[in-house]
C-alpha cells in the first residue's frame, strides 16, 4: 500500500502514433488531470522497439525501455496501457499483466476481438480492470455508453461505420468521381491507408470492431470469424453514379442485429439513403447507431482514429482505473458475455439488392432477367438501363430488389451469369434503408 | 445486510410518463436487467398523488402510496427514483432519501440546474449516489460519456440542441413555412408542447439542461440564472426564409463555451450553417456536441424526451447504482465541480450576427445604416433587400455581420431604431459557424 498522495504508475507499451498521443496527452494537463482523480498520474516507464531512436514527444528518456518483463512485472507498475497494436506480442503481454493483478487499457481490436472474453474473464479472476474504450471509434465514446449508460436497453442492433480509410476513399469516390486505385493512392499519400491496405480495405479492421460491438451488446461472444466480410475494391465509379441516381449513397457498413437470439453480423458496402444519418458520415469520420428496446435509436458520431483522438479513449479508461484505485474500489465487471445465441448465416439474409450487370444491348434482355428474378420471388423494385458508350453492343443494367433473401439473390445471379445476353455480373451491393 | 439474492428495491416518486416508463421498463424484461447486475431489482414502491387513479400500466396496486416518507424513510427502500418533475417538492424528497443514506437517481433538470452541487456534496457525505443522466437530453447517454469516458479531456465547448418542443416548432417553421403561432399550436395538439409553453419556449428548459452541462464539462457550477435567454416567440417564417437564403437553418442553440477560464453560456435561436451537424437535427431530436482538447468534436444524437428514452437514461443509472451494491463497492464520486471561472457576460459575447430591419423604401437608406454599423467596427458581410408588398413605401433589409462584439451590436441596433428611415428592428439573431 502505497500513500494516497502517491502516483499512480502507467506502463506504456509501445510509443507510435497512439502511444505518443497516450504520453503527451497525460504530460499536457497536469491541472485536471488529477481533479477527476484525487491522485497523480505518472507514465513510468516505456516499452519500445528501440529505446535509442529519436523521438517527437519530449520526456524523460530514462523511462524507456526495451525490455517487456521490466514493465510488465515491476510491482510499482499499476496500470498497464497497451498501444502496439497487432495481435501477438501485445495478447502475450496483456495476458502477463493481467496475471500480474495490474489492470490494463487497450487500444488493441484485434486482441479484443479475437480473445476479449477469455481476458475478460481473467482479468476477473485476477481482480483487474480490463477496459478498452479505444478499441471501437477512436475518441468516439461508444463501449462505455453502450455498456453503462445505455444498459437498461435490449439492443435490438447496431449499424456503423468504423473504418476511417474505407469511409476517406468512399467520400473521395462519391464526390469527386475518383475511381478507387487513385482514392486508395491519395489515403496512403496520406497517411489514412497503409502500405499494405488489406485490412482496411477488405473490411477486416470494421470486422474486429463489430465483433467487439456485437458482444457488448449483445451479452454474448460474437467471433471476428463468424462476421461476413466484403471489401470495397469492387465498387466502381459507375456504382456510386447509380447509387446517387436512385437517392442513396455508397457506405462500408459494419451491422449487427439481433432477431430474437439469432445475430446476423456482417460488413460490407452498401447503399444507404442519402438522407439517413450514416450517409452524412464523411471522410476520416466515424459513427455509430445503436437501437435499443427503450432508447430508440442514438447516434455517436467523430473522430474514429488518429493519434489524440485514440489517446482521448485511453486516457478516459485510465483515468476511469485511476479514479477507482484513487478510491480504493476494487475491480468489479460489468461485461456479461454469456447469453447464447445462434449466428444467422449470410445467406438468410433479408435485404434490398443492387445488381449491376452488363448485358448485350438487344430486345428482351430485361425480359430474360427479370423471369429469372421473378421465378425466385424476387421482385423488381427498379431498373436503370444505361449506354456505357464501349460501342460494342453492350449496356449497363442496374436492377435494384425489394426485400429478398440472400440466398435465392446468390442463385438468380448464378442464373443471371449463365444467360448469353449477360456478359457480366458487375457488382451486387445490399440496400440498407 | 440482506443477501446476495435479495432484490434491490427501487422506490418510484412520480407515476407520470416518465415514471410510468421507469415502471414498465423495469417490469418488461426480467431476462437481461439482473445479467449486468447479479441481483434482481424491484420497484417495491411507487409514490403517487391519487392512489385510486386508474393507470394504464399493469402491475402490484398495492404498492401505490400517497405518503412520501413511506418510501423516503423506509429502510428496505435502497434507490429512489425521482420521476415527479419541478422544483419541489422534489427537491425536499431528494433531500430526505439521501440524507437517509438511499441513492438516488433523477430526471429532474430543474432541481439538478438549481441545487445540483449542494445535492452531489450531500450525497458524498451520506455514501450515495447521485445520478441524473436523464436530465439532459433524455435517452441519449451524454452525462455518462462527458464525466467518464471523455474525461482525458479539457472540454472547450458544448453546442446542443436540448429542447425538443423548440426544435419540434423551429423544423415544422423551417421546412414548412408555419408561422410560430400555429407551430406552437400544433406542438401543444401532439402533446409536445404544454398548455404553458413558457419553459420550453422561452429556453428556460434549455437552459437548465446546459447549467449541467457546462458545469460537469467544466468542473466548475454554472448556476442556470447566469444563463443568456433569448426564447423563439420573435421568429417570423421571414426570418427562416432569409436564412435559407444565406445558407443557414435556424435553431435553439445551447452554447457553452470555456475561454480560458472565463466561461460564455447562452441559449438562443441563431443561425447554423446548413451543413453543420446540429442543422440536420430535425423535429423532436436532441444532439450534444462535445468539443475536447484530445477528441475534437464528438456528436451525440437521439431522442431527447419521451417515456420509453428518458426512462432509459434512468434505468441505466438504475443499474448502474444496482451494480455498484450487488458488488458491494462505496459509492465514491467522481465529479469535481471546484473549479474557478468567472462566467462571461453576453456583452462581452464575439460572434456573427443577423439584423432584420424595416426600413423607409428610398435612396440612401443603406448607406445611414452602413456608416452607424461602421462607426462602431462592425464589418458588414452581407445584405438582402426585399420588397415586402404593403405597398407602404417600405422594405425589408438584412444585414449579416463579421465577427462583432455583442455590446457594439446593441449599440448599433439601439441607434439604427432612431434613424428615421427605420421604421423597425424585426430581429437580431445571432450567426454561429
Amino acid at each position: 500500500m502505497r500513500s494516497p498522495d502517491s502516483p499512480i504508475n502507467v506502463g506504456l507499451l509501445g510509443l507510435g502514433v497512439v502511444g505518443g498521443g497516450v504520453l503527451s496527452a497525460l504530460s499536457r494537463n497536469g491541472s485536471t488531470v488529477p481533479r477527476s482523480v484525487g491522485r497523480p498520474i505518472r507514465v513510468a516507464r516505456i516499452l519500445v522497439r528501440d529505446p535509442d531512436k529519436p523521438r517527437d514527444v519530449e520526456f524523460d528518456r530514462q523511462i524507456l525501455t526495451a525490455d517487456a518483463a521490466s514493465v510488465l512485472k515491476d510491482p510499482s507498475i499499476d496500470i498497464v496501457a497497451e498501444a502496439m497494436g497487432g495481435e501477438y506480442p501485445a495478447l502475450d503481454y496483456i495476458r502477463t499483466a493481467l496475471e500480474a493483478g495490474k489492470s490494463v487499457v487497450t487500444a488493441n481490436k484485434e486482441v479484443m476481438a479475437k480473445h476479449g472474453p477469455e481476458l475478460l474473464e481473467l482479468a476477473a479472476r485476477r481482480g483487474a480492470h480490463l477496459l478498452f474504450e479505444a478499441s471501437v471509434g477512436g475518441g468516439i465514446p461508444i463501449l462505455g455508453p453502450l455498456t453503462r449508460s445505455l444498459r437498461g436497453n435490449e439492443i435490438r442492433g447496431i449499424r456503423a461505420i468504423i473504418n476511417g480509410t474505407t469511409n476517406y476513399i468512399l467520400t473521395k469516390m462519391s464526390h469527386e468521381g475518383t475511381e478507387f486505385a487513385d482514392a486508395l493512392r491519395e489515403a496512403q499519400e496520406l497517411g489514412y491507408a497503409e502500405a499494405d491496405p488489406t485490412n482496411d480495405v477488405e473490411g477486416i479492421d470494421a470486422g474486429y470492431k463489430l465483433a467487439i460491438l456485437a458482444s457488448l451488446a449483445f451479452h454474448t461472444r460474437v467471433a471476428a470469424e463468424d462476421i461476413h466480410l466484403e471489401g470495397i475494391s469492387r465498387l466502381t465509379g459507375r456504382d456510386f453514379r447509380y447509387a446517387r441516381e436512385l437517392g442513396y449513397v455508397i457506405k462500408l457498413v459494419a451491422i449487427a442485429t439481433d432477431r430474437d437470439g439469432s445475430v446476423e453480423a456482417r460488413v460490407h458496402p452498401a447503399l444507404v439513403p442519402e438522407d439517413a444519418p450514416l450517409a452524412k458520415v464523411d471522410g476520416v469520420l466515424n459513427a455509430v447507431e445503436v437501437e435499443g428496446d427503450l432508447v430508440d435509436r442514438v447516434l455517436f458520431h467523430g473522430r474514429g482514429a488518429g493519434s489524440m483522438p485514440t489517446a482521448s479513449a485511453m486516457v478516459g479508461d485510465i483515468l476511469e482505473v485511476a479514479w477507482s484505485m484513487a478510491n480504493g474500489l476494487p475491480a468489479a465487471g460489468f461485461l456479461t458475455l454469456d447469453r447464447e445465441v445462434s449466428l444467422c448465416p449470410i445467406s438468410d439474409l433479408v435485404t434490398r439488392y443492387y445488381i449491376r450487370a452488363t448485358v448485350l444491348d438487344r430486345a428482351g434482355v430485361l425480359a430474360q432477367m427479370a423471369s429469372i428474378l421473378g421465378n425466385l420471388q424476387i421482385s423488381i423494385a427498379s431498373v436503370i438501363q444505361k449506354e456505357v458508350g464501349l460501342n460494342d453492343g453492350t449496356a449497363e443494367l442496374v436492377i435494384t430488389t425489394y426485400h429478398s433473401r440472400e440466398r435465392d439473390v446468390q442463385q438468380a445471379l448464378r442464373e443471371l451469369a449463365g444467360l448469353d445476353v449477360v456478359k457480366e455480373i458487375g457488382n451486387l451491393l445490399r440496400v440498407e434503408e
